[in-house]
C-alpha cells in the first residue's frame, strides 16, 4: 500500500485525506496550525460550498451541518447603474457558507480519528527530499509555502499579473437576511461587487460582506482602512458606501445593531488569480501532484475556489486509489479529469472579473426577462465547466441564448 | 442549426452522421465510393467490433447483425516458442467481426434513409475552402486523401516512422471455428502474430487469417506474395506457414477444403502507426475535426482501429449537439474527452507491435495461471485505457498484478 504525503490542511487536502483513509492509504498531512489555532484565530474566507461539495462531504461523512438547516437556495442579483437591474437565480440543489474556523477544525478531528496523521510544523524547502522518500506521493495542497514553488505559473492559462479587486471581508450582524435566504451578488458597475452571505460561524448565524473593490474605485478604500484603528468609523464607512454602492443590501440592514462581529472578524487582501502546473518531478524521481490553491487560485468573486479544490483533491483520491501507478502518467491523467472544471472556474472567474463584456451583460439580461436562464446561470455555480461552455465566446452566448428561446416558445 | 460535413464513410464517419440524424442535425458525408462499389469490391479490413461498439449500434439501430448470433465471446491465445503457452480470456460482452462490404452498404443505406446526404466524389485541396463555406464544421473521418494534410503527425505521440508489420489478411474456408467460438491470437516470436477471426461476410461465416508479419522475419512472404499469380501455389503457402508458426490454427485446417473463399478476399498492405493533431483552422476561421484513422491510424494486431474510430466520432458527435460552439474550445473539449481511450489503443497497440518487454510476458504468464487476469486483459480490448494503465510501465503491470494476486487470496 503506498503512503500519500499531503502538505496543506484547507478543504483540498483534507477532503483528500478523508477520501484515502475511507480506502486505508495510510497518509500524513503536514500543516503548520493546529485546529485550536485556526479555531481561535482571524476569519479565513467567506466561501460558500456548492452542491457537488457537499454530496462529496456527504460521501466522507463529514457533513456535519446538513445544508437544509445551514444553507440558502438562491441567488438575488443586483446591478447598479442608471435603469438597475433586480432578479433572482434558485440553484436545484442548496449551497451553505460554513466559518472555516468551525469547519476545518471538525475536519481534522475526523481525520485523525479515522487514523489519518497530523503533523504541525512548517515546511521549508530542505524539506522536499525528506518527504518525497518518506512517501510514495506528494499532493501539495497549500497555497503558499516552500512546495508551491515546485510548480511554475502557466502564463498560457493566467491572464493577470496583479489582483483585480482589492477585498475585504467581514461577519456584521445587524443585517435581515434576504427572503427566500440566499446570497446577494450586487454590481456597482466600476467600483466592484459586494456578495452578502448567509454565513454560520462560531457566533451562529451572521453575515459575511465580502466587498470585491476595483482598484482605483471609490470602495478601494473599504480593503486599506484598518478596522482596528477605529471600529466604528469603519463600521460607519461600510454603511455609507453600503447606501450608495449596493442598496438592496442596505435596504435591510438596522444602523442602530449594525456592527462587526469581532475584531477578528474581517479580513482584507488581494489575490492574483494565477493557474500553476499540475504536477512536478521530485529529485528522486517520484512526483508532487498539486491540488487547490496551489495549482488554481481564483479571486472569490463568485465562489469557486473551494469547490474547485474539493473537486481537483477528489479526482486526485479517486485515482490513487485506483490507479496502478503514482507516476507521470497518473498526474497526466489526474490534470486531463479535473481541467474542464477547474479551468472552467478559472476562466469563468476572470472573465467576471473583467470590464463586463457585451455578451455578459447581455445574459443578465436575458436572465433578468427569464427565470429558466437566471436559475440555469445559478445553477451552473455548482458546473463551472458547463458556465465557461456558455461565456467563453460572445457566439456561445449567443448560441446558448438562442437555444433557450427556442426552448421556451 | 448547424450544417456539418463529413469526408469519409468509414465506421467515423457513418457513426457519427446516423448519430446527429438522430438529433436532426443537416448532415452531409462526402465519399468517393457507392454502396454498390464497396459491397463488389476487395476485402476492406478484418476488424473486429467491441462491446462499447456495438452498443453505440444498438443506440444508433443500426445493429443489424445481432451479436448473440454473429458473434464471439473469446481470445485464445498461444504463445510459441520453446515452452509454448496456450490460454483462453473471456469476454464479459461478446465482439463480432463483420466483412465491411456488407457492413458499411447496409450503414449508408440507414444515414440515407434518415435524411443524411451522402455525395459520392473525390475531393481535392481545392475542395477544402468551398466546404469550408457550406459547413459550419468539417470532420475529417477519412484517413487518406486531401483533407487528411489538414493535421500534421505529432511526433511525440507516433514512435514509428515505419509499418512494424507486413499485413497479409485473406478470408478462408476450410477451417474449424475455435471452441467456444474466439478469436485466436497466435504469436511466433521474431516471425509475428496472426488473428484467426470468425468472420460474417456476403458468403456467410468463414475464417479470416490475419498475417501480422515482421519484417525481415520467416512470414513476411504472405505479405509480399500475389495470389493472382498463382493461387493454390498461395494456399499452399499459407498452410505451410500456419504449420511451422501457427500450429493452434493449423490443427483446425482441413488442408483438402483449404482455399480463399475468392479472389478478392485478399488484403495485403502495411501501416505506420501515426497519431495526428486532433483539429485545424480552415482559411474561413471555421474548424476541422479529426477522427477515426486521420487522427490515429493503428496497426490491426489488437484489433483496436475501428473501435476507436466509433468511439472518436461518438464524442464528437455527443459534443455537437450539446455544445454552443464549434470552435476552438469545442475541438478542444472532443480532444480531451476522447484522448485516453484513443491513445491508450494507440499506446497500447505500439507496445505489442515491439520486441516484447519483460514486463508483457510477466502479465501473459498471469493470464496462463489466473483465469481472472486472463478475462480481465481479454475484457480491456473493449477498454484501451484501461489496459494501458496496466501496461505503461513495468511498474504498472507489477502494480496491477500484485492487486489482483491479492484479490484472489
Amino acid at each position: 500500500m503506498p503512503t500519500i504525503g499531503i502538505v496543506g490542511a484547507g478543504i483540498a487536502g483534507l477532503h483528500l485525506g478523508l477520501l484515502l483513509r475511507q480506502h486505508d492509504v495510510p497518509v500524513t498531512i503536514y500543516t503548520d496550525k493546529t485546529a485550536e489555532q485556526l479555531a481561535s484565530g482571524r476569519l479565513l474566507n467567506s466561501v460558500a460550498h456548492h452542491a457537488p461539495t457537499i454530496k462529496r462531504e456527504r460521501a466522507l461523512g463529514v457533513h456535519f451541518w446538513p445544508v437544509e438547516e445551514y444553507g440558502y437556495s438562491c441567488h438575488h442579483h443586483y446591478v447598479g447603474g442608471p435603469q438597475p437591474l433586480s432578479f433572482r437565480g434558485n440553484f436545484t440543489h442548496w449551497s451553505s457558507a460554513l466559518d472555516y474556523r468551525l469547519y476545518l477544525p471538525k475536519l481534522m478531528e475526523a481525520f485523525e480519528e479515522r487514523g489519518g496523521r497530523l503533523q504541525i510544523r512548517t515546511l521549508g524547502a530542505d524539506d522536499i527530499e525528506p518527504l518525497a522518500e518518506r512517501h510514495d506521493l506528494l499532493v501539495v495542497a497549500a497555497g503558499r509555502g516552500a512546495f508551491a514553488s515546485l510548480f511554475p505559473r502557466r502564463p498560457e492559462a493566467s491572464p493577470y499579473d496583479r489582483p483585480q479587486r482589492a477585498l475585504a471581508v467581514g461577519l456584521f450582524d445587524g443585517i435581515t437576511e434576504s427572503s427566500p435566504k440566499g446570497v446577494t451578488i450586487s454590481a456597482s458597475p466600476g467600483h466592484g461587487e459586494l456578495l452578502e452571505i448567509p454565513m454560520y460561524g462560531p457566533q451562529g448565524f451572521t453575515t459575511a460582506l465580502l466587498f470585491e473593490n476595483v482598484p482605483g474605485g471609490d470602495l478601494e478604500v473599504l480593503a486599506k482602512t484598518r478596522y482596528e484603528d477605529d471600529p466604528r468609523g469603519f463600521e460607519r464607512l461600510v454603511l455609507q458606501k453600503l447606501e450608495q454602492h449596493h442598496p438592496q443590501t442596505f435596504a435591510r440592514v438596522d444602523p442602530a445593531r449594525f456592527a462587526l462581529t469581532g475584531p477578528l472578524d474581517i479580513l482584507q487582501g488581494a489575490i492574483t488569480p494565477t493557474v500553476r502546473e499540475d504536477f512536478a518531478r521530485l529529485p528522486n524521481g517520484k512526483f508532487a501532484l498539486a491540488v487547490g490553491d496551489v495549482h488554481t487560485v481564483v479571486d472569490p468573486v463568485i465562489g469557486q475556489g473551494a469547490n474547485s479544490a474539493s473537486h481537483s483533491a477528489w479526482v486526485a483520491g479517486e485515482e490513487i486509489v485506483s490507479d496502478y501507478g503514482l507516476d507521470e502518467l497518473f498526474c497526466r491523467r489526474v490534470a486531463a479529469r479535473r481541467a474542464e472544471v477547474v479551468l472552467g472556474a478559472a476562466n469563468w472567474t476572470n472573465l467576471m472579473l473583467a470590464p463586463p463584456p457585451e455578451h455578459l451583460l447581455q445574459l443578465f439580461g436575458a436572465m433578468a426577462r427569464d427565470q429558466a436562464v437566471a436559475d440555469e446561470f445559478t445553477d451552473n455555480f455548482d458546473y463551472p465547466d458547463r458556465q465557461w461552455r456558455i461565456l467563453a465566446t460572445p457566439e456561445r452566448t449567443a448560441g446558448f441564448l438562442a437555444r433557450r428561446a427556442k426552448t421556451t416558445v
